[in-house]
């Protein structure tokens, strides 16, 4: 088995009847939920300006730096995946994993 | 004065003390909210998809698609912003609105 | 008449019988070309790269490269369409620039 | 060992003295490559435009699609990539390439 990472830091992948599962460490689910409530914040946040009638250019700035946050949780969201469903797949012997991540790579390369 | 569009579908642009506000109309302004309350309600989904171990892939589908939601938001906020603030300053002689702009599509054009 | 840039950097637009022509400074067009010069000289190395069964990875580098390169004449000719065609068509009272510009925004911003 | 894909389109991967190779089939290696030429065509082509003055709306559509191009070669490549080097070094109990992996996705996905 490879060795993937600190335990704290990890991730790995299991398969029930309802599907399949991703399983965090408690440190990575922490990590991506609070990045999200910001985004989440963000968002609101950028409701607000609109409602009063913020000068449209600062509200794009702000919409851009959501879009850079949301870049970043499915960069730390694909790095968690690659080192855990990823290598767990092809060491059962399912390349199957690979044109999954494919169709999904196709969708967040612009 | 230029004739920028249908008076329901249309922005403008202001100046005073606390610096530029852009008013929208109430169309464009509930178009804009509408669109933020879906991805607000799209980003707590995608917390709830990790708290509940959802396979990776699942989620990083779904953070693309927020991603182009926001991406439109972001389109239909610059398309107000050209055909009200840009076209108003420029017509005022006041150029410096395509530098302020040059710098946001800057960030938008990754 | 908007005073648009220093003569050397600038670009102006004109109209005749065979459509619209953009007109840059010899300053612009030179670092325009150059720019183009050097991307044409790495897509040609990214085939040398591949005809000699060069590590994907680093193919994969060169690429990136090559995108941001491309991206970085796309902003500069961005800017001198902006401090050229789109003042001087809106100063003439033709809005139109802005429909086409959002048209071409759409694209670039993905 | 895991069934890549018909032999016909596949890639493999090798490591000798002067490092990693990427060995794709004929089939593979020239589609990249026909790929490449059109690009290299398509950037010429950018040139000879902006030296004759052509509009810059019409010279920025230009260079969107050659980055629509490019993107795709960085896409082909990466599935063989991934059907290729990245299932073997896996296999081989490597998992540092899921590490150099993700430094290439974090310039891809943008």
């Amino acid at each position: 088995m490879l060795e993937h990472e600190d335990e704290n830091d990890s991730s790995c992948c299991s398969i029930d009847g309802a599907g399949r599962k991703s399983h965090h460490s408690d440190k990575v689910k922490n990590s991506l939920i609070s990045r999200l409530n910001r985004i989440e914040g963000q968002v609101r946040g950028i409701k607000g300006l609109i409602e009063k009638d913020t000068y449209c250019d600062d509200v794009l700035n702000q919409i851009s730096s959501v879009q850079s946050a949301l870049n970043g949780v499915g960069k730390l969201l694909l790095e968690h995946h690659l080192k855990s469903c990823v290598i767990e797949r092809i060491q059962e012997g399912d390349s199957e994993v690979l044109t999954e991540l494919m169709v999904t790579m196709n969708k967040l390369i612009k």
